[in-house]
């Protein structure tokens, strides 16, 4: 009882700072403002997530824990065409592709504590696109690329489109723009 | 003289600008860092960028001008050789890359001085390259896609491949992976 009521605080706790990531980005973001967001004083905070960085990683954590399904990215068996329904999805929740984006945009500067993050994630996205490449599509794509030459560029679509929809929802259509991406890839 | 020095003067700040952004990003940057760094006082540097946005505007404009050769993003005949060109040079100016990559994650957050810059400069980015690919490509590119569903994707490749470089420059090789890209786009 006492257990399940933690947990809940603790998911709590991780939507409130997801949204003032959004707002503030990771820099700007204070745990007292999260504290305040969930009722409690930054002390109690404190017992859950010793420091800021220790939520910050477990934020990022929980979203790819929620986007897999609970597999985590390096077992995660991506297909393109739920990757597609993926954008598709994110397309309404602006909130959490926020929170990302400029984690992500952050990320590359000095001693960022989401760095190591990042560059860790990356790489295993970047092995498992290429693997989910090479079973959908085979050795060859479109252009002679390999499935591990393509699979940073679907990596970079996925980011570089956020920012551009992030900006202007109105003008682009981001799950679109997406698939449209994906007929580029698939051999003819 | 006075006018040849004062404009030397603004360069050297606009440079402190782009280095103190780079590590700390904009909202971690302060006025009296940059002034610090061209043994100016607060108030001095203050005589050139009367605001912290001012300085970053001048400092996001600056970029663009150097990277159209001064004709400025409307006017700029964008060519994809031109674009290859441009990503290797990048690769050979990390600072300038992370500062642009640092904003541009920034100006996602609410309210931040630098999303008005970015979803104009986006907009017109857009409308460039897909003046570029047509003139070059045609009506028609693979998939049967125009260069306006085209055009987004290249400026999502272009931004997405940075923060994959920035983060993790042994394991990411930009200006290949972008020459990559231009092949899935030149028709057969």
């Amino acid at each position: 009882m006492a257990r399940a009521r933690s947990e809940e605080r603790r998911a709590e706790i991780l939507r409130a700072a997801l949204e003032v990531i959004a707002e503030r980005g990771y820099r700007g973001a204070s745990l007292a403002s999260v504290a305040e967001r969930v009722g409690l004083t930054q002390q109690g905070l404190l017992h859950y997530f010793p420091t800021k960085e220790a939520l910050l990683v477990a934020v990022l954590d929980e979203r790819d824990q929620w986007d897999t399904g609970g597999a985590g990215l390096s077992t995660a068996a991506w297909r393109m065409d739920l990757l597609a329904s993926l954008v598709e999805y994110n397309a309404m929740r602006p909130g959490i592709v926020q929170t990302f984006s400029a984690l992500l945009g952050e990320s590359v500067t000095d001693e960022h504590p989401a760095k190591e993050f990042f560059t860790q994630r990356y790489a295993l996205v970047r092995e498992g696109m290429a693997a989910a490449l090479r079973m959908e599509y085979g050795e060859r794509l479109p252009g002679g690329l390999t499935p591990e030459q393509a699979a940073p560029l679907l990596v970079a679509v996925l980011d570089g489109l956020q920012y551009q929809w992030l900006l202007d929802p109105g003008s682009v259509d981001m799950p679109g723009a997406f698939r449209d991406f994906l007929t580029l890839l698939r051999p003819e």
